[in-house]
């Protein structure tokens, strides 16, 4: 297992390890979901680092997870990027492309089981072999939003997006 | 600004840095919102680093933003809270505390106006000087969740829940 040390560089240090891996059937960044939305009836597991097991009573009782983990493949970042959805540019911060100056992704997925350290998920869009950082129960109360305005992505949705899967742009 | 240095225990090295500072009203830890939705009309400020500013673009046409930042004063983890909206325990994944193995938040805010490198933000549930890692922009069709199950968190919710402050017991 890899570890991660988070290094302040006034000299304060904060020790970072992922909490587990994700394990998907996506072996490459292209051809891949570009969202949770995309991966209906994808199955994936998370292996959890058995010493976390305790930390997950309980969360047998919810249905969807976001899940917080490094985006491991993506090498450097852009500032400015023409993401998957659309044929113009955007800043990154207006986008969901991987390329950011820190590559942290998020994904709300189905919890399908819990099975000791193993939890299989549905809906994962994410590489196989990911770290995992971070597990969070969704809950719509904290988490869902309405009146919601979103710029260019309003403009470009259809339903059909749902199918768009990843190029190698990213890369 | 400080430096963040993420190092794999194999030797390769990501060097990672805040994107930027939050600057809101909580000075300390206890009786803070517990959430976005405790924290209507909380105005904040995110100061991003100016060499970011580019990523910013088409950014203003948003109403929601999720951000990814540090718990930047939780000290340590447990794998086993009792969460500010209950009296009984639950493994730590299935709750939103803030005493997790890697602390590491997330929120959802409402944007309120971007001037060159800051971003004027409401519904701020985060310390002052919050060091900020990722900016995405909410969109419903990836974001929002229907026929959510959640757990214990059903159970306890009550919309006065709203209210609840902090306390210190995550210091």
């Amino acid at each position: 297992m890899k570890l991660y040390t988070l290094i302040f560089h006034d000299m304060t240090t904060i020790t970072f390890e992922p909490i587990g891996i994700i394990h998907t059937p996506f072996l490459s960044i292209d051809n891949m979901p570009i969202q949770p939305m995309g991966a209906e009836n994808i199955i994936a597991t998370i292996e959890l680092n058995k010493q976390y097991v305790e930390g997950l009573k309980d969360l047998d009782g919810f249905s969807h997870l976001t899940l917080i983990y490094f985006l491991h493949q993506v090498d450097g970042y852009q500032l400015s990027v023409t993401p998957f959805m659309d044929s113009q540019s955007h800043g990154i911060f207006a986008t969901r492309s991987p390329k950011r100056p820190n590559a942290i992704g998020i994904s709300t997925v189905k919890l399908i089981s819990i099975n000791e350290n193993i939890l299989t998920i549905e809906e994962a869009d994410m590489l196989n072999g990911t770290p995992l950082l971070d597990i969070k129960p969704f809950f719509p109360q904290f988490d869902n939003r309405t009146q919601v305005k979103a710029g260019w992505l309003d403009d470009k949705w259809h339903p059909n997006n749902k199918n768009h899967r990843s190029d190698n742009r990213f890369k």
